[in-house]
């Protein structure tokens, strides 16, 4: 993929004209109608999961209710999409892996933080709000640990709250796919009938439709250099007269 | 495990009473919390899923949310229930399966008919109603198919209505175990806030009370057959004096 963060805005907007006339205007149009769901305003962080079935499944979930980021830290365990679980969810969303040498939690977490996020961690064992009851009035990442041992004392410490779902039968955790969903659909309906701004910003949304028309389009990079040669020429020229 | 239809109404009592003192009094207690969240008015039944994974977290989210019975419709697919998911889930429930040589998703929906069930198909192709939506006049089986191929002419053409949970992604499909978790976590809640009676009967407490009491001790059907010596032998002192 080309990284075009260089390009200004208008820039942007042109290569997005340039590159939509290679996928078809049905095709065009399924870009607009999902990007104008998509939102920052809720973000998903993963520790550690290790069933490759379950993180496909949270993907296909996170992108079915329109949620753009995932965050994927891994301290013991590699992340591993598993394609049929997946079914190609994980090209339209903004996966960022926390992998690094140190304490991928804390370099995460902190790096939400400073980005206005408050760090809800979904837990069972500590007085919690539920999906209904947690307040929505700041950007909110929710937080969930590893299949057997939960998340680790790092994540537990650095959250700003915790939230449960109720639950009255005997087993008492629920499959983590299913609880992404659960929450998932009582936060993305709060938030999206809430009084903050939930939507993508213009430059937000330019960006993300670039990545999603490079994904779509066979040979990206030749079209790309190909736009970048003729912009050369054009704003040669532009100045020449 | 003993059948205990033959017993009349106080004798369950008797039996419940005497059993229990085989397992610790807070263990009881989890029951008798568990049995007055337990609901028949909605109930899920699943059409051949094959994935075990998936069949076992479905079973685990309906236990969470206290749904009682799970009919399982085997025509091409055997239901296998992965103990790693399902995390013992399935010993208190109901499982019905039909798996008979007959077209067993006719005999179990016309089953379901006769005992007061609207049937509501799960699919995303239909005009539906959503979650929020779906009247909850009457008691109501979710009918959900298998994980290609979705639900079979004849359960589409049996279904009285059809439901599905709005999205605003690529991906057209949510995992199963997903889109029965978060139909139940709406359904449920609205089903135990509405008008209806949604709590099984006196009767149907003790029956499962009773079920779960033999799951949880040792040698149940020899304790058993020891209280109705004892009560035989009562009983028959009883009309001596």
């Amino acid at each position: 993929m080309v990284n075009v963060d260089e390009y200004t805005g208008p820039d942007k907007q042109k290569l997005i004209g340039y590159l939509q006339s290679f996928i078809t205007p049905q095709r065009y149009a399924k870009f607009l109608e999902v990007i104008k769901n998509r939102t920052r305003f809720l973000t998903i962080v993963l520790e550690d999961i290790y069933q490759s079935h379950n993180a496909s499944a949270v993907l296909r979930t996170c992108d079915c209710f329109g949620i753009q980021d995932v965050h994927i830290i891994e301290n013991r365990n590699k992340y591993e999409v598993n394609p049929d679980v997946a079914l190609g969810s994980s090209k339209w969303l903004n996966l960022i892996t926390h992998s690094g040498p140190e304490n991928n939690t804390v370099k995460c977490l902190t790096n939400l933080k400073k980005n206005g996020y408050r760090i809800i961690a979904a837990t069972p064992h500590h007085i919690s709000f539920t999906p209904e009851t947690l307040p929505l009035d700041q950007k909110t990442a929710l937080l969930f640990g590893t299949e057997l041992t939960g998340l680790t004392r790092e994540a537990l410490d650095m959250a700003d709250d915790y939230i449960k779902i109720p639950m009255v039968g005997f087993t008492e955790s629920l499959n983590i796919s299913v609880s992404v969903a659960i929450f998932l659909q009582t936060l993305a309906h709060r938030a999206r009938s809430g009084p903050n701004p939930w939507q993508l910003t213009e430059e937000e949304q330019n960006d993300i439709l670039l990545s999603w028309l490079q994904q779509s389009i066979n040979k990206p990079e030749m079209l790309i250099r190909n736009f970048n040669e003729k912009e050369i020429i054009r704003k040669t020229s532009d100045k020449k007269f």
